[in-house]
């Protein structure tokens, strides 16, 4: 899916994602190098109507769309954690990072980042962090020019031995 | 606190911590080179009793301990996050991992970190992940051990400027 002018990013707006959504959601998950052989067959897949569901209905969970033009042009995964370390500071967690293929460098992910930002400092959270995976090197100079810092080492382990995520 | 006898890992249980436990899990906190500036005054403020009402009222959360002799000894967070990517995985993000520092390299963190992979995958849990500080070098080579890899850079970034953390 491609837009017919270059967007603007004045003219995007950053809403909850809704059931109408999912198969551009999904469709944006797999057009990603890594998350092409990740992702499943499409959204006729009641496994994804599921997951949607579940987290639409849990008020620490937002999946935030990028939409100009009735079209959505990138996504992200938001969840509060409360804390008790850090004199029991709420953390926002973001996942799922995807901007359309053809729209990329042009300042749509920076400013969906930035709403998450804000939404999470609404939810009164003292930190955001996310991880990226070692291969997206491009994706690292993105984050630490939005003021991440990669301090961090992100250990995953995949602990459903039937499955090859 | 200290135990009078070396520590036996069968002895070892894994509960869900109460709110009696907070002022050892604030000395948990504390008893780390990181933490110690991070924390607060202890148990006394406020903001603790209220951070840890709220991760004990969310059913996503879980704040585990290991206790040997009616002596809590080390404690982590454990939080289920629903995602839509993966197909639909669930994944566990772990927190907070502490080992009281005079019973450090005898295996009880493993164990812990093991107890909430259990409860992980009991809770369908396909991924498993936790970021630690690169000053953390003997700990990345703990979590190595235990099966996790640092596939990924973990981004932070302090979106409350009025704080200190």
């Amino acid at each position: 899916m491609t837009l017919a002018a270059p967007v603007d990013v004045s003219l995007l707006i950053c809403r909850r994602a809704t059931l109408n959504d999912l198969p551009r959601l999904l469709q944006l998950l797999a057009d990603d190098v890594l998350g092409k052989n990740r992702e499943g067959v499409g959204s006729s897949d009641p496994v994804y109507a599921v997951a949607f569901d579940t987290i639409a209905g849990d008020g620490n969970q937002q999946l935030l769309v990028a939409e100009t033009g009735g079209i959505v042009v990138a996504m992200l995964h938001l969840t509060f954690i409360p804390g008790l370390s850090r004199r029991g500071a709420w953390r926002a967690n973001i996942e799922s990072v995807r901007v359309d293929s053809a729209l990329r460098s042009r300042g749509i992910g920076s400013w969906l980042i930035e709403q998450a930002v804000t939404l999470a400092q609404e939810r009164g959270c003292r930190l955001a962090q996310l991880t990226s995976d070692k291969q997206r090197t491009q994706a690292h100079a993105f984050y630490g020019r939005l003021g991440f810092t990669a301090s961090h080492e992100g250990f995953k382990r995949v602990i459903d031995t039937n499955s090859n995520i």
